[in-house]
């Protein structure tokens, strides 16, 4: 049937038969239905070994050509692939599982896009969502900005820009960490597309798999998405009321050589902490010592309500160490996405380059406008808005706890950011307490979801900014509406309801 | 020195060593200077093996809490690492590049970052970048929509929004692939921040270290960074008059498998071709026939300027093999850097798992004030007046090829799009073109840019739509003195000047 092999080709002896039998299926010589000789025979007549034969039958039956059933043979099923032949072909959707790559579970968890979905559900007080008070965003204002470069550099900002920012926007960025205490250049700037392209920019350019990278323990779900993503083994430290420990740190930096420090100092997320300044020094000092980069993630630094927290990092760090991230879905509105990293040339030049194909820029009209926003003044005056009405909502929060939740929780009293800290008492799970909030139209954050370690689960995290003082009372007095059912629930023995909880976190 | 060591522990006695030798030096009792006993004497005085203090030093080392200097012995060096003692610890910049993770050196190649760049340099006529007429853009209407949205939405619009989009935004893309001969629906469509992060997300989803990748040569040199970023093989399959060479495709499908098959169809970049009906109908049976996924990159469909192209491979897909990408950057402005991708929901369903830690959602403003502007049916009119202008561009640059360029070049005549395909004669390189170009003020560029294969060292890629005529002809005359200014150095046999080439492309 075959002629004969070229042993001197270059080319494989099992490629050479694929290619001659596909050839002869092709011509039609080899009709649909016909059968193929036995590998072993063919292998014998080829004087060639049976594997050689084998792989041929392999290659030809992955391409769909032929195929082999079991005990008869292997047989011609499939019409050449001209575009003439298409109706011979019965065509199967493509399954897309089996297509994309490895993606560990908890990066698939959808957490965050639900929290996020539910924003738009009117029924339900959230106190889950991490976003500032609506009612208070300086619309007027920014339309304002927006129409004037708009209308003034329009040709010019719906260009491209450079992939690391807006040369003006960096400007004014280096002015505000000025107002943080950051000293630094234009050219130490990242713009970034909200702060979460921060930690995956940092995430790709810092961390392979296995590589050790230290959290607090519990930290933003966000940066735990990333690192995971990014293979990153991540490894938890305790807080204090000082902030992350730092004895606890070195131990674990000694034996773990991590590759990254991840650290929220200043009115951590979600536990409202503050890092005390002794312990800030000891922590850079610790990275210096055994020289591995501290990530600063700071986007509540600005929202203290009472005596100003200490300095950020960045600004005590002299050798490089820090990378500083902020961002201005927090003391602004999220929907712009604009956020930025303060960070050795080195590192803006790396992240650039991975930004560069992964999103080539960030969005030029946002940029400008927020330029002209803050030039204006216009955020310094915001902000002390925002340090006169959250207060006064954390307020209300504390009060109607005090008033709704007599029992089974305690909570702290954080002095800036967007969070209270609970925990309940007595064995109490959060989810099972999120499974009965959902049926009083209530929501909140259980602790789990910030624990690497899989710890948190009597721990919840309360919003005091997105709703307004009325907002925050009828809320709170639902939680404890929620909680007396769990309480009455558990007394009865009888398992809570579950099904709801899964679309409202 | 030393207490003996605990064989039954779990912990192993290089640690247990080193942990006895660091509480010596963390108390003072072995001092700033004191040199540790020699590995042989400490291993025959616990009964362990050299190796096993040697790995203990290596420890202490790696701490900085000991050095050894060659022929003399280790020395205790640094004082414990607590706050108290900072003073004596000489702080060290961190050697960033030593933490970066490997990134391929083509991946790194600046040369979209010096692109755009190249857009502020005042006195240099770019043909270079590929975006469109800036003093065409539509900013009045723009600027009104923005503003409409802002007044009338601002509290919704400045929140979160959806990971996969704004659910209106959504809407009006599905009618705009309808225009396009695509039937989907909004739950088919994911909003992206540009195109260039949909070729990111879909390398992070489909892409592991090592698949083959199929690509046209030439390509889009972004979608190539991308795929390398993710550690593709790519392999490139030319193209002829009807486009990518389906016959070579298949023999490569055979032999390699590929994950994915990256087209762009219509309007090719750099090259301006357009495949074939038959070629796309060929193409989707392979697609189906070897159940490889296409991804179809349309950013130009829309710019023809004759009869309209064939229908995008995306309408002719029953069997969900296709993925759509399009995006606003080349008929409206790239600085508002949104894209869309067309695919079946498991891939909309995964992309948004992995662009919800990537930047969580994209710019909610741009895609309220978009969805506002082509709802008034603005996008078709300005759509409308660019296949009036970009033709009249096309045939100014090549008036003015014919004109300025007698010998030494051909060229293609593009039936749509952005870009002139041009080949240099007689053994010429781009390379050194650019080189005559840049002192002459006028960019392009280089044909190698697109090549996977590390070809196109004769070709040069010219934009006609960011220029106007006068820029146009100007831009192709100064090409004409730079050329003749090489054939002049090439008779003269010296080396043209090469060092003003890398800031201009």
């Amino acid at each position: 049937m075959l002629k004969s092999l070229n042993k001197e080709s270059d080319e494989p002896l099992y490629l050479q038969i694929r290619n001659q039998i596909r050839d002869l299926i092709l011509s039609g010589d080899l009709p649909l239905g016909a059968r193929l000789p036995p590998e072993r025979k063919l292998a014998a007549s080829l004087g060639v070994n049976r594997t050689t034969v084998s792989n041929a039958y392999h290659e030809l039956t992955a391409e769909g050509l032929v195929e082999s059933q079991v005990g008869r043979g292997t047989f011609v099923c499939a019409l050449p692939g001209t575009t003439r032949d298409q109706e011979d072909f019965p065509p199967r959707p493509l399954p897309w599982n089996e297509h994309f790559v490895a993606l560990s579970e908890q990066v698939r968890d959808p957490l965050i896009r639900e929290l996020v979905a539910l924003c738009s559900q009117e029924d339900m007080i959230s106190l889950a969502a991490g976003v500032p008070a609506p009612e208070l965003y300086p619309i007027e204002r920014f339309a304002q900005s927006t129409d004037r470069v708009l209308r003034q550099h329009g040709h010019a900002l719906l260009q491209h820009c450079p992939t690391e920012g807006h040369p003006a926007f960096r400007e004014t960025l280096t002015e505000l960490a000025a107002g943080r205490g950051i000293t630094t250049s234009p050219d130490n700037i990242l713009v970034l597309a909200g702060s979460q392209q921060g930690l995956d920019l940092i995430a790709r350019s810092l961390i392979e798999p296995g590589d050790p990278v230290v959290v607090e323990v519990p930290s933003y779900l966000g940066a735990l998405s990333a690192f995971r993503a990014a293979g990153a083994r991540l490894l938890g430290v305790p807080m204090d009321e000082e902030g992350l420990r730092t004895d606890v740190l070195e131990r674990m930096m000694a034996r773990y050589r991590p590759q990254l420090i991840y650290t929220l100092p200043t009115f951590q997320n979600p536990s409202g902490g503050v890092m005390s300044r002794e312990r800030r020094q000891a922590l850079l000092y610790l990275a210096q010592r055994y020289q591995v980069p501290i990530l600063e993630d700071d986007p509540y630094g600005e929202l203290y309500y009472g005596a100003p927290p200490p300095p950020p990092l960045k600004s005590l760090d002299r050798q490089g160490y820090v990378l500083y991230l902020s961002t201005f879905s927090k003391i602004l509105f999220p929907g712009i996405r604009l956020g930025w990293l303060v960070a050795p040339r080195p590192v803006v030049d790396r992240l650039a380059s991975v930004k560069q194909y992964a999103d080539l820029h960030s969005n030029t009209l946002a940029q400008w406008a927020l330029t002209d926003f803050i030039q204006q003044g216009w955020l310094g005056e915001h902000i002390a808005v925002l340090r006169q009405e959250y207060p006064r909502r954390r307020q209300a929060m504390l009060d109607a706890l005090h008033c709704h939740i007599p029992q089974g929780l305690r909570w702290n009293e954080p002095t800036g950011g967007f969070y209270l800290w609970c925990h309940l008492k007595n064995g109490l799970q959060s989810k099972d307490l999120l499974a009965e909030a959902a049926l009083q139209r209530v929501a909140f954050v259980v602790g789990e979801a910030f624990h690497a370690d899989g710890g948190g689960q009597n721990a919840l995290r309360l919003n005091f900014t997105y709703q307004n003082e009325q907002g925050i009372k009828e809320g709170i007095r639902r939680l404890g509406e929620a909680l007396t059912a769990l309480l009455k629930r558990r007394r009865e023995r009888r398992a809570p309801r579950r099904e709801a909880a899964r679309p409202i976190v």
